[in-house]
């Protein structure tokens, strides 16, 4: 994690009524700590000055953030017509989180920043100003021009990637939800992935089954023979590492863990189970497949707590850190 | 786990071929490294001699156990016709398994075994004898006079008890064959459980959702809504400290799991992925909702292993340790 790119990254607070700018400003101070990379905040000052006494200057262009770094926030201003109080979303709050996440996105598009960390937004928020995306990964993926089913979210923690081939799916619906050339799309993205921000050069990817026991040589359901196993021979057949299904009870132990870089998960659960019951502090969101580095911390708003100096700074700060040593990895392979 | 009970434990040997006969003799080996309490092995005492050369003394009671138990294993015999070697699973290996299962569930049965602990069968070839059970536990359960729909396998680790509604059921099915009535019969016997075996006088459930996000409101998924909860508030109605649903990729870091007495999931591998995650060398079955304490190490025959000494003890030492520990508790309340 030592690495850290040439240029600051870019981090969006989020919700102005939520705890994105209290740990982002947390981060801030401890920025020495924890061995965190130059980075600029965009938001609304305002949402910072609700939470936090401590400096913020405000820069118009991202290459200023190096020399305000060392002795105060350096923050690209959202004007926000009304300012949202900790804990009190607002229609105004939604508008000032979609424009920070818009131009995060934007300067790490154009290259004035390494990467976008992205602060936690209200969807029921946003919905009401009409945006129609399922999360803020999609709204990205969008603005960089690439289709939904090319890119994939990986949970990441100290032992552990994991990428879920569906994501916020009943489980009902799971398996009409799979196909082979879904979990293969997948599993292709999250190897490519772990090439160009990891730096792993012959990545091995191991993937689970869906069914108790992965599906007991089909006594116990037929996804594994009918959808999985033909996905992982597909990958196999294009030079990639690939093993499985597994059955996924047995895949997340330690010894279990240091024989693959990433998991291909078949549902939400069964990849964010593991990775928060090991890594809960420390589980950072990167987003993979897409032109730019793009990570976030693993939770939500938390309206519930915000602006009570209760927020926990540590998810974020990992999804700094995570997003550096990402853009660090693409710096040396381009 | 200092406790041990008064009377030996019964401990069947499992599968001749596979790996029951080398960790039961494993144990015995390191009994006092490992703080166990006396037990007596039930099975052919060549399969012992195929992959250990320690004292075995046959004995015909298990009130000679305590005598012999210091300077060798206490085996009760089954008499095979025919034995197998290490790795090679016949019909007759599959006789003596049940053999010894029907005899550990008697001796626990008529009060002179505290409680039996289960090595692992090969249902492949039981099915091959005519065994019409999922599995042991069902069969336990027949022997002792009590329904299947009554009893419940918990997983128990060092941290983390949980116990599975639905257990060996493909994800496609999973929806179906809950309902809240299950839901609320698992909860009763998991609750009576830590009482029972753990010794815990008040304890505290935490049900899971079974979609992510446990349904988010019903966006996505009505079985929280229409299943689990009506599940909760019954138990809650008889006094019972139940909480959730709780999202599952939420309920099993250590924060969280401080919060409970056990977890009752939904399906497998919600309950299985967290227990094996965090406590994968520790994890013991215990079937709740018998007359009877019954253990098992939550692995299987391993053939590919078998006989190569490269089998790991430590599951089935806890799996005694355990059974000691519940054996204990139900002296001291009944």
């Amino acid at each position: 994690m030592a690495r850290s790119p040439s240029r600051p990254l870019a981090v969006s607070l989020g919700d102005p009524a939520g705890i994105g700018p209290e740990v982002v400003a947390k981060c801030w101070d401890n920025r020495s700590g924890c061995d965190l990379p130059v980075f600029v905040a965009i938001g609304d000052p305002r949402s910072l000055a609700h939470v936090w006494d401590g400096p913020v200057e405000l820069i118009e262009d991202p290459r200023q953030a190096d020399c305000v770094f060392d002795h105060a926030l350096p923050l690209l201003q959202i004007a926000a017509t009304d300012c949202d109080l900790p804990g009190r979303p607002t229609v105004t709050g939604a508008h000032c989180s979609l424009d920070a996440l818009e131009i995060a996105v934007g300067l790490s598009r154009s290259g004035s920043a390494a990467g976008t960390v992205t602060g936690p937004v209200s969807k029921e928020q946003l919905y009401s100003i009409g945006f129609v995306h399922p999360g803020q990964t999609e709204f990205v993926a969008e603005r960089c021009g690439v289709s939904r089913g090319n890119v994939a979210m990986m949970l990441v923690g100290p032992t552990l990637r994991t990428v879920p081939v569906t994501t916020h799916v009943p489980v009902a619906d799971v398996p009409a939800s799979l196909s082979a050339a879904l979990i293969e799309a997948r599993g292709r993205t999250a190897l490519r992935g772990l090439q160009r921000n990891f730096g792993i050069p012959e990545p091995t990817l191991a993937v689970s089954g869906l069914n108790p026991h992965a599906g007991e040589g089909g006594m116990l359901g037929r996804e594994e023979i009918e959808l999985i196993e033909p996905a992982i021979a597909a990958l196999r057949a294009e030079g990639w590492r690939v093993t499985g299904p597994h059955p996924a009870d047995t895949m997340f132990h330690a010894a279990a863990r240091a024989r693959y870089d990433a998991a291909l998960c078949m549902y939400h659960d069964q990849a964010l189970i593991p990775l928060k019951a090991l890594h809960f502090e420390e589980g950072v969101n990167v987003t993979l497949g897409l032109p730019i580095v793009r990570t976030a911390p693993d939770h939500g708003t938390a309206f519930d707590i915000a602006g009570q100096d209760r927020a926990d700074p540590r998810p974020m700060a990992a999804a700094i850190q995570m997003a550096a040593f990402c853009a660090a990895n693409r710096e040396l392979v381009e």
